[in-house]
């Protein structure tokens, strides 16, 4: 009989549920729904993945990527920045006793990286590091061909290192982290201050700002936003330097919609991580580039994380 | 018939050599011989070794725990900052011709991590890091019971990661990273730095200062002296928990000379790690703690590498 994965990817604003067909990388069912609802996110959740549940198919699998910091072997969720309701949540076990198949749980960011090694821009890669530059900052490690947990499954949680000492908040609570310096709100924040002091941009009446319109503005030529995703960018940058002089990897992947920027970010990203590193061997066979996997980064990550778990049960 | 390991440690002032009957880890000789003198080290070394090797017995392996940076698959050091002279030397393969037996060398600070997770502080735990701090900073990282090498063997690098933006200049050359501002150095010329500004010290006199006259008049009540040792402390204690984020292991290893002031050292460090740790989870189950294997922690890391490669041989 015919099997297929269940592969779920829950964010902030919206919920996607996938089925795969057991050795295929083309779902033959997406569907998608608002994380926030008149019922909670994990019924949300529960319910999306029973819609897309085939009636005749056995299911090898149901996986999910979620937002962390998570405890990927006990299958609880810490706390979930963008679902406050999230905190201590066993997610595994509210799956497996719904519907009685092995289900396993992966922060977001690690996910990412995984789905990148195994379908994307990593494919061949044995050591990588995946960045993820959004509303936070997110990280993923493959280091010889497996995905860094550590021993409670939080690690790699490259957005929260110390840039600035005691600088700005960072969504986590401590200060100066490398997210809270160059993701998404970092970027538009510093744009609405350059625009307070009276420094011209085409968003000088736009009141809020987000990253978004940051990006779109730099893409039409804007200089101020275009200095303010640089500026991003080049904190990235140092911190990659860092990242290589501590993993030595072959391979840099920027994710998240501030990558979307393409170039606008990565050359001064380069330009930083060329100038940080201690020793020209760290850029031996490097290469950096952008995430191949894009939106679908989180459900591909899913999937990777189903064949690892449908090759231990079997 | 039986079998022995030779074993040896490069420094900058010393070279030591250790031969171990295969299954022990008790020496049955240990010589020791100054790293500069009229012939070049790496001779040194080569001599050294031969008068270690015993007449009837077999050699089952011999290793080098050397200064880096190193590529331990090359068998090359790329420079070490305290020989000079050791640039792209292809040390294995000196050794390898001049014996005929397996020979692997590698970084002296990885390889203490490997040391103390098999014969130290670090047994029964599946990751840790290990942090030495003395002239330098250097680190070493256990993942799942596999030392963390990258992909040139370059990985680990923990002192090199940027502390203050633009700050002191490091020894490989960059600014402001945990080395900088940290290292024994930095604990010295900051004390020099307090003293010339009029702060009362029992070192008030001594010109110039070193990071072990600081230990000991911090070890005599100098308050000033203690001062400066919290402070790279301090320092040490907010880079771990970046590392702690990275890595969520359950053991913090502390070596080199400055972990010889012990709690003056380990309580600073401690309340900056707990302070800047996102998420009290990643202190659950975590032991830090000074390497249990002290000076020959560079000697028992060659021999457990000397261990894998009799495995990987036999």
């Amino acid at each position: 009989m015919a099997k297929s994965f269940i592969v779920a990817d829950v964010g902030g604003t919206h919920i996607r549920v996938a089925r795969f067909p057991v050795q295929s990388q083309k779902p033959t069912v997406v569907k998608r729904i608002n994380t926030v609802g008149p019922d909670s996110p994990h019924d949300r959740l529960l319910n999306l993945i029973a819609k897309v549940i085939p009636n005749n198919e056995e299911i090898a699998a149901i996986t999910v990527a979620a937002p962390g910091p998570l405890d990927p072997f006990a299958g609880m969720v810490y706390e979930a920045p963008n679902i406050p309701s999230w905190v201590n949540l066993p997610l595994r076990k509210l799956i497996e006793d719904q519907f009685h198949v092995p289900v396993a749980i992966g922060n977001d960011a690690n996910l990412a990286a995984l789905g990148e090694w195994r379908f994307g821009a990593g494919i061949g890669h044995r050591s990588l590091i995946y960045i993820t530059v959004s509303t936070g900052i997110g990280g993923g490690v493959i280091i010889e061909n497996q995905l860094l947990l550590g021993e409670r499954g939080l690690a790699a949680e490259l957005g929260h290192i110390t840039i600035i000492p005691d600088g700005p908040l960072c969504g986590c609570g401590q200060r100066g982290h490398l997210e809270a310096v160059a993701a998404g709100p970092a970027i538009a924040s510093w744009m609405e201050q350059e625009i307070s002091q009276g420094i011209p941009s085409s968003l000088s009446d736009r009141k809020p700002i987000t990253a978004k319109d940051v990006a779109e503005a730099a893409n039409q030529g804007d200089e101020l936003a275009k200095a303010a995703i640089a500026r991003s960018a080049t904190y990235v940058g140092t911190a990659v330097a860092d990242f290589l002089h501590i993993f030595n990897p072959t391979l840099v992947i920027i994710g998240g919609g501030v990558s979307q920027s393409g170039e606008d970010f990565l050359n001064p990203l380069r330009t930083a991580m060329n100038e940080h590193v201690m020793s020209k061997h760290y850029l031996d066979n490097l290469t950096l580039t952008i995430s191949a996997l894009g939106d679908d980064v989180g459900l591909m990550g899913a999937l990777a994380l189903a064949e690892t778990l449908n090759h231990s049960k079997t």
